[in-house]
């Protein structure tokens, strides 16, 4: 044979985008590493520019972004770190977005709509993203939307490992803030050994074509109220179930959720005495003037660097997570 | 210029499998036009044959296949139609899958699985298929499993009309089987002006692993109760919520459905006192032996046709469903 | 370098339909391997599940599948095995056919007519498959037909290791049933060291439109016949032949073929006097009904066990076949 | 509505590479058109350049090559032609190679061949081409090659209303040339109403590995023989035969081919005794030096004219082939 | 026949982003039609939201959108409302982008760089965009980015006709700004029949790695020099090159340019004395902030509204430029 | 488990076609390899045949070939050699082109012309190749015109090493023959610290439609002056640039260029006067009746085999060329 060998070694890399350096940099102190060098910046007309330091040839590249504000600029950088690896020989490429981007809009709610979940699916793959890592999608379908591995993990261990500690199961009440969350909520009811309970948005029959009573389905009165979501945004679907369970006699609300977004005004009206604490994990940047007092985060470098490394070692990602995967 | 010019015409033509040639009749019928003439069979070891006697040449061609058992049968046959007439030279291929095939399985609900009604979209865009027209999918997501339009048809102001002809509304609650088709009963609940209520399956505190308890919410006593859902496969959910209503008062139970899969035991039990009578669509084929007195089939032909026509005119398909799509 | 380095190791992984189990648990044994553990199962209304017990991730995934009846089953099982395998991560995936579904719709015979053997090729790779290994096809251009690497496995050298045991070449004729397969027979006969026979089908110019004449070409007076083919279907062209050869004073009828699909009636007429003795492989299942004494029947799997072996380990699936190949 | 409407026209222009300006002449003369002027030129190093002089946006384009030596010069120019098109707008681009390049690399006969035939086809998609049209392809499985439509159009019907002329089918046999073309030979045979012969080609067996003998299964001695076959490359085959037909007793020897290749030595030996005349089409080229006296010529335009008219009007191109095709 | 037969109508429709709706207005104004009303906002969190409010379906759509900053904003916007299109089932889908988004990331000047344009055109394909339009995109080669027809128009024409009224041709100097340049430069040179001259930037040998030197090439001592460029982005280079010209004894500097960028300190500089007018056209936006007296701001929206009558009725684009282009 | 575990080794493996057989040779000596054996050659009709003799399975397989004339024929060569390799399981198949074709028709000059360059890109995409080498690419835009890596080398610095022995800087002029390769001679005039010189075309007032007048921007009088370019092909311009140097005094004209094409007239042109002497390397065949007394030419061996050991390695081809790159 006229060939020439050799072993094939493989090599991860950590490539992170500038929304959320922080969580990049947890993720690789977990994983006893460093983030690959970057040059990252921006031109006078607002077109990114990237390049990598330091070689990625036959590389295991992991493309860490958080999708904040504003959430498209981060997109873009993250779709030309994709390219850039692509173009310099990576072996394999894969895009880590802890908050999907887009993910509320996965469907068509009404005819010449965008399905903006899938565009950016295919937006990755346009880029030369061969899997998506990712936590707690909006709607478990988008792993449908890419042609390739969808790395899907939940933060949910995360959260319930911090309830656990701080609430008495006794006297708790798990909450689903609307209809869509309900099943969410079931798993964690189930898993906390509390009874559920479930806001119900309903048409007020005196005023049309408005949402205006929170019909409440189930005991609150008296019970601390664990209300689970899979992110807060601006806030206010969350605060206007607290008022009622309040309203109806419960002793304390927290709220659990992955995601925060905390799009104004999430952060003032989260003060209110409607919500008495708030747990969240830092899949997206929390500076400082998004945190308050009765906020909790937790960290989630120690999930996704978990993840690489069983993906990187073709280990098992649904091991983590046993029942609740 | 030295080219030959002509004015452009367009041709539809209706092209029907072999699980549901009635559906199809029907449908060529509502457009005064007829199914296009095709050889079609299987061979001996189970290989499907398929030919068209008819030249489908620049058409825009409409494959109707109903995906009743045997499924994969019919799914392939639809197959090898698209392929035949993407090899023929028709001009644009739409898919008509009424009762969309593995919509079930449109996540990964644990590791290592498929999601097959991704696969089914993937398997339709490689034998040719332009666009995909459907009815009612078990989840709205699937829209953006393909890539190019898919035309979401809405069965309910057909089952609607129906309803509100026989139903007594001032004595009506709109019934959810289940958590996940709260949202679905929540549009009927409005535009049928009645309450609505839920069924919730909790498992039982004293027996580990098992769902037993059919906890009902919101007011049933002495209600005729509309159970509505986009599928009926083995009746069991829907049969033991009956259940569940009649033993909480309820005067009436009427279940409307969209697809009626109808597996056994569906017809046996549905045949039950639980259930005082059945509403669905013939987006599948009910043979005689899976008709039974309590059952009212509607036509589905009127609106599939109707929905053909608007793709075929270039009119809207949105302005069928106004508010409700 | 930021990277974190490994050596990377490559693991084999057999996965089987559930349509031959004992012929994926033979090329298992022969791979001092087992099948890995999956759970496969059909719903009420006839979709398929399929789930992997164990971590797939990174693997070289072979995927086993004999297409018998219901063929068109066997095959959606095997593209949602696919399916799953990518994305649960397997590194690649090789479907493997031993008898192509559709290999005999290789072409357009007339206008509209699909070519569903490229169809099965395309939808193997919507699927996922990276490549396809076969035994036998039907056509050797189908090889063509897929986008990537295919192993076109020989079953020949297995069916003449045990003809030549049982023959004697002193009065052996190697007979073509029919015009299209004269040229295997050519390289049996070459190699078998005997004359060639052929079968022409003619029309009786008597008998308009009707094949009814069985000519013979070549000598097979007092001659031990071997008919060769690559399947045996319904028999009818087979029994015709050999009916033809005892007419013609052979002293013996053998058939050898790979693919023993014997559909209806092919057991019933192959064990008609006319034929002597069949030998076939287990490229398809053969449950008892379809075996009968004058049947012997030859393991394929040492011979796929070892084409995998081959690609596994980067080695030549060539080399296995030399001049026949 | 906001939109801007006209009436859709379609137009159709026939471009041509200058492998055989004649037959696209003929082609457009046929059709009462002109091929659309182009500007196509070889550089100093061989790299080729075209232009088209007029628009070509929104036309229906047949892009017609003539694939003669130096063959993978025409190739590349009509490549070229069809990425020009595709970049000028036009709508839908066939290309029409009457003579199917690398036809005969339609398998892999041993490992780590390529499949030319199905890389040429890969090649007319990659650079732009919707479809492809065709005549007599060596293999037919070369259709399932290409991702689209396939007109395959067949010389028989020209070749035979000739042969009909000027043959006597009471003395007349058809001959097949080889154990490869005796199912074109067949139909030929049928349709003639004259009794078919084979030469088959064995191995001496006092001479090994060599093709030496070339027995006749059928009754030539006194007739006139017919030999068919796709295309007359070097002639040697051919040749060969006519030897061999003429040595047991044959009158006369016809060929009729339709696809004159002529590769050195073809005009020479065809010029022997044992051939009395060649008929051929004008697929190819045919300049004074590839012409002979016993040659003749049967013009192709016609029957590419109307299939080209058929496609660009939708019509049925099987229709022109009835029974045949 | 059993098909139903309609003329093929085809319709224009214009769809704006929200960057510069100024300039569809005015392109719709020029087509004597109006911009599709549509409904486009963006989230609390940055996410966009677009729906059209007619239907598009069958319909020949142009989606203009400016790429001023923020620029990843407005390009994904525009890739949203390709994907609604696509899934409204509109049958063309352009892409009008007056000022090509990253046209300057064309090529990898260094390793590990990508090159964005080519992403670009990549992004607008998985969206699902048939064709781009665009004015004199930075480098031509941009064209071959897309796999897909690009009307490269130029505004070459407006400029010119402006500068043919204002200038003194006696007295004109054309001038490139840089070495990039110098082949506009040279058409300007031809077709205004003025000399050419040339800014070099050359590394003064006394300082090391930068560049301080800007040599003239060609007599401009008491000319009127006309700078032309494709794009001002900063103004920093065009500002460096008058202030040379003058020093050189320019009599009068003017600066013709397609794209006004002018992000800072654009607007700042060119108000200074070494500039005396600037003439560019409004492919981007220009608010009043980017005004100044000195400016002169030509439509774009004549040129783009007649390449898109051209386009939608099978004209030709290339007309419009004749020698230009 | 029950998968098999082996380690994975990885393996080189060069294949060359046939233009330029001791390029391939040269470049394996530097790797102390083997070119791969391999059958090639051509069927009478032109047709082209290529197998590999060993097994390519699993291989990192890079495929050299230089386009020299004829060129579409070595391209046809290549693109078949790795459609062979793709379906003999190589792993991964690098298309080695050190001149790439067609790189001068790398944009639409006019309307209704190809981008060959971009179709070539295609070409080798479709027919499976991963990755493209090539050395001094006409344009750098061309490297976008692939969508996977492209390794673009650098032959400066071996023009440069030579240069730097065989020149005296103090005298040194380095010249642009035209205005599109001033960016190359402004890096060779930093590098070489020698100033430059460009030469103008111009068109003669008085003599309309032609470029006749030649302006040399720069002091060349009494200097020795290096024309760089990247290519010659016929050679006029570079002799007609030598000529105008001379005309202007120059005291030696150099010519360095990294592909010599040497259409005719190019070897009996450089060897006029004008030119003192000229060095290219032998990324093309120079055949003995191609060189020529002044001709210098550098093997570009090294540099090629570098690159291939640094891919193979997952090394870096950037850090090659440092800041050239």
């Amino acid at each position: 044979m006229s060939g020439i060998q050799a072993v094939n070694k493989k090599q991860l890399v950590l490539v992170s985008g500038r929304a959320h350096p922080d969580l990049a940099d947890a993720v690789a102190a977990e994983l006893n590493s460093e983030v690959l060098p970057a040059s990252a910046y921006s031109f006078a007309n607002g077109e990114l520019y990237v390049r990598f330091n330091d070689s990625v040839r036959g590389t295991d590249a992991f493309v860490i972004q958080s999708h904040a504000a504003p959430i498209n600029e981060w997109l873009m950088e993250q779709l030309i770190m994709v390219d850039a690896l692509k173009r310099a020989s990576a072996k394999r490429i894969t895009v880590v977005a802890p908050f999907y981007p887009y993910a509320r809009q996965d469907k068509k709610h009404r005819g010449r709509e965008p399905i903006s979940a899938r565009l950016v699916a295919d937006l990755f793959k346009a880029a030369g993203a061969d899997r998506i890592m990712s936590v707690d999608l909006h709607a478990p379908q988008i792993q449908g939307f890419f042609d390739g591995p969808v790395d899907h993990l939940f933060a949910m261990p995360v959260l319930m490992d911090h309830m656990k500690k701080v609430l008495d199961s006794d006297i708790l009440t798990v909450v689903s803030p609307d209809m869509g969350r309900v099943r969410v909520a079931d798993v964690w009811s189930d898993k906390m050994g509390a009874p559920l309970a479930i806001i119900h948005k309903r048409r007020d029959p005196l005023v049309p074509n408005q949402v205006s009573v929170h019909e409440i389905v189930g005991d609150v009165n008296g019970r601390d109220c664990l209300i689970v979501d899979d992110l807060i945004d601006t806030g206010r679907t969350i605060v206007a179930a607290a008022k009622a369970l309040k309203d109806n006699g419960a002793r304390k609300v927290i709220v659990a959720a992955t995601h925060a977004v905390f799009s104004d005004p999430a952060v003032e009206i989260l003060n209110s005495d409607h919500v008495d604490s708030v747990v969240v994990t830092d899949t997206l940047p929390l500076p400082p003037e998004k945190r308050f007092e009765k906020l909790t985060v937790l960290p989630i470098a120690p999930l996704i660097a978990r993840a690489i490394h069983e993906v990187f070692e073709d280990g098992s990602v649904t091991s983590m997570f046993d029942g609740s995967a």
